[in-house]
């Protein structure tokens, strides 16, 4: 039973992510699984429902990996760079998913709507508090930590279109990268 | 008859961008002009034509803004800094067009698609040989050009989600922010 649900969602995350939520209906789902539409419909009461479950699972994927160094205390940069890590191996290790999660959750009805918009709101808070604990301590500068957090989700969600898993990056190299152009920029360091 | 054409692409625009290509049909985009579904085929051959027109537009407006500062001389982060503020002018002067170029130009048949995928591979491009020439001339540090281009380009393609235009941060002063983000990192700076 669960590893059923698991396939419906997992073949649900691949329809959504690639024609989008609105063009894929249950009969679609239950013909990638062979499955009869009323049989699907045994497993999951609507596809609203496949939506939630898919968008509900990765939101505590992220904020499993997240919140844990966001909280520790410890220099700013050292947590926001192992915050960029987790979220990135997040968005790597389950792209179809994250596609979903990231794009695809405007389309849950209104009460879940606002349930991720909150959870949406309270993971980049994440970032922001680390950001702006950092320009508390003198660690760091920025005039905007909202703002801040804002640019990297933004370059870190988008590796869900673009990343593939036999590119010349692994997660952690490329987490590595967008760190230091986080933290540093581009200006040339002296040796 | 230019200006009916212009009306087609925006009510698509809008469609497009809010449900997705996939889940709109051309009877949706008839009716959100009050037109008769054989009378919008007078205007426009078919869906994907529709899309075609609206992509290649905002491809044609992203280049014309980007590339002149691109291929000019001087010193990189100047261009660089300008370059953000063209495309993010591009980005929030139109952001349903920009979102539609930006995420559903892959529901083009395989020719256009195609020709849209090389148009964006130059236009990322400039981004990356501006970086490639500031690392040349000393001016500034990237170990993978092409990255900080995509890292850059995911950051602004992103603000079509989220930009309100009644806002705090007008478009050029949101650029500036992800010029110094982008150019200086979030390191401490002495005064």
């Amino acid at each position: 039973m669960q590893t059923r649900r698991r396939q419906i969602e997992d073949v649900a995350s691949a329809l959504f992510s690639s024609r989008g939520y609105a063009a894929t209906s249950m009969r679609d789902i239950a013909r990638a699984l062979d499955l009869q539409g009323g049989s699907l419909y045994s497993h999951i009461p609507s596809k609203e429902a496949v939506l939630a479950a898919i968008v509900e699972e990765a939101a505590e994927d992220f904020h499993a990996a997240v919140r844990p160094v966001a909280e520790r205390p410890g220099p700013a940069a050292e947590r926001l760079r192992e915050m960029i890590a987790a979220h990135v191996r997040v968005v790597t290790g389950g792209r179809e998913r994250a596609k979903v999660f990231l794009f695809e959750w405007t389309f849950l009805g209104e009460d879940r709507r606002d349930a991720v918009a909150r959870s949406r709101s309270a993971y980049q808070g994440y970032f922001e508090r680390v950001v702006a604990e950092g320009v508390a301590a003198g660690e760091l500068s920025a005039p905007d930590p909202k703002l801040s957090a804002v640019f990297i989700l933004s370059a870190m969600n988008a590796i869900a279109y673009w990343y593939r898993p036999d590119g010349a990056l692994g997660p952690d190299a490329l987490a590595g990268h967008y760190a230091e152009l986080f933290l540093r920029g581009l200006q040339a360091h002296e040796r």
